[in-house]
């Protein structure tokens, strides 16, 4: 079975550390690094080993992480100040991010679980793209064609949410809310489904004003845009219904022991509106991953935490819940 | 002791029966219901007592529901169908809200607690009112004197949560998220907080755009509005911080066993930014309470739930939830 890749993430962040603790818990042992050695074994890795291709992992000795190590990466990463913005990292952690890419495309490798980078390094290295989503996008757009329509889905044991509109001021997420992009989304989520075995998934689609507009008399979006919408993806096959209130459709969405949620899925118009119930009982099992690609990318569902990085501190467990899920989901398609 | 009002609702909702169930089973103790006597028994009271005024309450035989009838109530509101918009039950409620209001606020009774209306029948008939909040706040408006400025919180055992906005679209909802309103909804919180026992609560504002605007790269409400409203908040002695990004400032609050809150209250720009997080874990208790009037109103926290209305299997647990609420602000008062 070929292996997942693990980008390293910023050099400076939480992002080694808290793939060194995964692989201290066996967790990694389907798994190769992508990242620097000398930046692993700072942030803990008692043994590691170099190799050059996925297909090495094979032959690592138990007890060593496996590192493959991106040519052109900067030098001296592991001598940079924990917790600190840094061209180099940002630059680094692009590298990573491309060579995963190229070997997974190459079919040397599973899936792609991603450690956290940070904006401001990449914006430093002059990456012209302000995460992972966009820079995802743009290395699986083929020659000639237009990238790749995606969406980002949060997931956690309780609840499965495909937002519309992400980093986006919300005035102008507002303004995002189209036909085509409810309609995009509602694809997206129906296909992406279909990899983890559900052919035909429950979508709830929640609306974008209080009580869904209640009739056009608190705004008309879901009248003119979001209803038409869910409409179009019903007519192609789409078990999509809503608009719904988006103050209670989470919680009938919910999947818990008692509770059975009554949808598969729901999709959010505004990060908000999707992420506050995500989070809400904890960060800790969220799981952050990109439908639309041609290949699975999943990774935790949190920032670099420059504030506590370098101590050893930091939890794995929202980064094993995305091994979790990459396995899940590369096993189902 | 002066007892509580219950208004009965909308008559063909699932109102009436909450309040027979909640009866049953002693949670009315030291109410009276300000309703129809028909409406009440076809809800299911097996005996009733119409009374002239509330402290006729301790005259009624054990068992026997009281109900004080305000004068002009519509005609053959119990013959009327289970869940259907109705002109006349709109006037109904109205009718009842306002008796208790006079009431109320002539120390004849302690505190208001409302059963669910429906917007629908308040409008066809006429009532200029969107909900019961903006309805009670015109009630409490004193001649010559502008409205009491009101907000709405939403309770539970995790969270409060105070909105800053209610019932518009979102679009207008962010015309409305002024330096003003969220100074004043400060001030509010932090005032009926004391009337609940906590003399210096510690308020988190939670921001209005993704990561409440990464520093003005994704909308500069919170540079311009939401925290300049704060550190004004702060000069006049009240514990407010924020603002927070809106996705982790309610997990954060929340308070749950093993997890210690890290704040008393959140003020939330938006109605579904508040309302999302206390009803994902269910509605059965969740109280909505009116902030700002010059008495103490709650209630239970969902609709009319027209679906289900007339069968008798709606749960009480909210409106009973939104009673010991109303007991405890007017005890700590």
């Amino acid at each position: 079975m070929k292996p997942l890749l693990v980008t390293m993430g910023d050099a400076v962040g939480i992002g080694p550390e808290t793939i060194v603790h995964a692989f201290g818990r066996g967790e990694l042992h389907d798994a190769v690094v992508v990242g620097d050695l000398a930046v692993l074994r700072r942030a803990g890795a008692p043994m590691t080993a170099l190799i050059e291709r996925p297909a090495d992992l094979l032959a690592v000795p138990p007890g060593c992480l496996p590192v493959l190590a991106p040519p052109g990466l900067p030098e001296g990463l592991a001598g940079l100040p924990w917790g600190r913005v840094d061209a180099r990292c940002g630059a680094a952690a692009a590298r990573c991010i491309e060579q995963a890419v190229t070997l997974v495309r190459r079919g040397e490798a599973r899936a792609i679980v991603t450690a956290p980078i940070h904006k401001e390094a990449l914006a430093a290295a002059g990456v012209p793209y302000p995460g992972h989503t966009e820079m995802l996008q743009a290395l699986a757009q083929e020659a000639g064609a237009a990238p790749p329509p995606v969406r980002m889905m949060l997931a956690n044991d309780e609840l499965r949410v495909v937002l519309v509109t992400i980093h986006l001021a919300l005035r102008r997420a507002i303004d995002a809310v189209t036909y085509e992009a409810v309609l995009e989304t509602l694809r997206i989520a129906h296909r992406a489904a279909a990899a983890w075995g559900q052919d035909r998934p429950r979508i709830a689609v929640a609306g974008l004003n209080p009580h869904a507009g209640e009739g056009g008399l608190f705004g008309d979006e879901e009248l003119r845009i979001i209803g038409p919408a869910v409409q179009a993806a019903v007519a192609e096959g789409i078990d999509a219904s809503g608009p719904y209130a988006p103050d209670t459709v989470f919680m009938r969405a919910r999947h818990a022991p008692g509770h059975a949620g009554e949808f598969d899925l729901v999709v959010a118009m505004t990060h908000d509106h999707g992420l506050i119930p995500v989070k809400y009982l904890g960060v800790e099992q969220g799981v952050n991953v990109t439908l639309g690609l041609p290949f699975v990318r999943t990774s935790p569902d949190h920032g670099t935490a420059f504030d506590i990085a370098g101590r050893g501190t930091a939890d794995p467990a929202s980064l094993i819940a995305a091994l979790a899920m990459a396995r899940r989901l590369v096993d189902a398609a």
